[in-house]
């Protein structure tokens, strides 16, 4: 802004210096102008947003306590196994995919980034816990039936994500949350943070469609109980929109991750502005 | 680098325009020095490198023909379809992978964009006739022993994929190459080109990895003829592990292209320089 003024100033005036102090402070006039009429309009709406985020919340807490209540009656059977595909989905595809896209929302570049973080981890952190829970109940519902684990490429893929998202969390908790962390190595760790974040969510898309496409072949197999899968009843095609809807899901969170003009300023290109508005102040 | 110099010159000289311009003329210096000194030195490596081209083109050429030979043989069998996995990996991962990245290759930024733009886009249209190809094994192959198609989830992914890229294609050339595509056509269409370019790549990933998974369920089903892949026999590993390469090489050029510095420097930002570095010299 100082440097579009400057610039404006100097196509236009000869005074600069001059010319420069008067548009900078009237743009500093108009900026408070614009925040009390926002503040004056949008009190009502936010009385009203808080409502909403508190039903939210409590309709979340009651989701939660009934999934708690599930999970302790587990019994290995099949109907544990079904949690499987819910909480894999909700936590490393629903969850992971609104918890990583947190900073590329405009209004909060302005605010502390501290609460912003802990949004961030917390909601990663629940999406890793429903992930870890998801795959208790396949293992739980296997050991039972005396079905072997971890053979299949979907349960190498998604086991590599579950890893990968657990030591992600952990570095991430190291390297950003807490005070003492050198900024040295934050700055190492962010590229990296990001990419594995990206990439985490495009093995947990591949292990999504491997498992509902392996699902689908395992119970519709056109016997006296069920329909085939390749005459498309309708089961099969609601799995299969799922799998599309995912798919949809990640590559526009991917898209949201790395467009650049979406992601938060950082505090070196902060500096950067600073440096060049003092640089241009001394001219 | 001329901001840089002009800063430097303000930081240590008083007399800056003439500083500017001293050191303008070292670093121009110092430029043909090196490129004189890498001319010398790399002319051996290049015959050699030319050589190892001729020879690559050659067994290329060879094994084209002779995939040529074996697709005019094509008689609905197992072995018919055997050529889909080949060809749908060869052309939508590897060839694809290869063409998508020819950009961010650094000694070719300052060569004429053209060569690159005909490398990428026959490199994409040899991607994508392996893939149309690889098609028609599986539909020669189903049509042949009466197996209905496009039912599967891993079908539904993998026709998106190849549509795409044929439409990509399409518009890409239309874009891109054609002489008289206007300037603002072409600013539109490359960032959308760009995403869906590695939205292509993620839903053959994803494709590719449900393909063998349901694949290996299909033929590895342990009765007499064959093992069971629950006991992870050798051809399960074999094919468990092309899956995991498959992920990893999709990862590693999907972080190619999104890193922002590995991208050719586009006519904007020379255009940008140009003006900044007008600007200083009027000042």
């Amino acid at each position: 802004l100082q440097y579009q003024v400057y610039l404006q100033c100097q196509e236009t005036n000869k005074n600069v210096p001059k010319c420069v102090a008067t548009k900078s402070k009237r743009n500093i006039l108009v900026l408070y102008q614009y925040r009390l009429v926002s503040v004056l309009l949008l009190q009502p709406l936010r009385v009203s947003r808080m409502r909403s985020v508190l039903s939210l919340s409590v309709v979340l807490l009651l989701c939660l306590a009934l999934g708690v209540v599930c999970v302790a009656l587990w019994d290995g059977s099949g109907l544990q196994f079904n949690w499987h595909p819910v909480l894999m989905t909700t936590g490393l595809v629903v969850l992971y995919g609104y918890g990583s896209v947190v900073y590329r929302v405009p209004f909060t570049w302005g605010q502390s980034k501290l609460p912003w973080k802990l949004l961030h981890a917390g909601l990663m952190l629940l999406a890793l816990l429903l992930s870890v829970v998801g795959l208790c109940a396949v293992f739980g519902n296997h050991n039972k039936n005396h079905i072997p684990n971890l053979y299949s490429l979907h349960s190498w893929i998604g086991l590599t994500a579950v890893i990968l998202f657990a030591l992600q969390w952990v570095a991430g908790f190291a390297g950003f949350l807490l005070p003492f962390s050198p900024l040295s190595f934050r700055k190492l760790l962010k590229p990296f943070h990001v990419w594995l974040g990206g990439s985490i969510l495009t093995l947990s898309v591949a292990a999504c469609i491997s498992g509902i496409n392996e699902k689908l072949f395992f119970v519709l197999k056109g016997d006296n109980h069920t329909a085939s899968y390749s005459n498309l009843p309708p089961e099969a095609v609601h799995a299969n929109s799922l799998g599309v809807l995912i798919v949809a899901f990640g590559l526009v969170v991917l898209r949201i991750l790395t467009n650049k003009s979406w992601q938060r300023p950082e505090p070196d290109q902060q500096e950067t502005a600073y440096t060049v508005g003092k640089c241009l102040r001394l001219m």
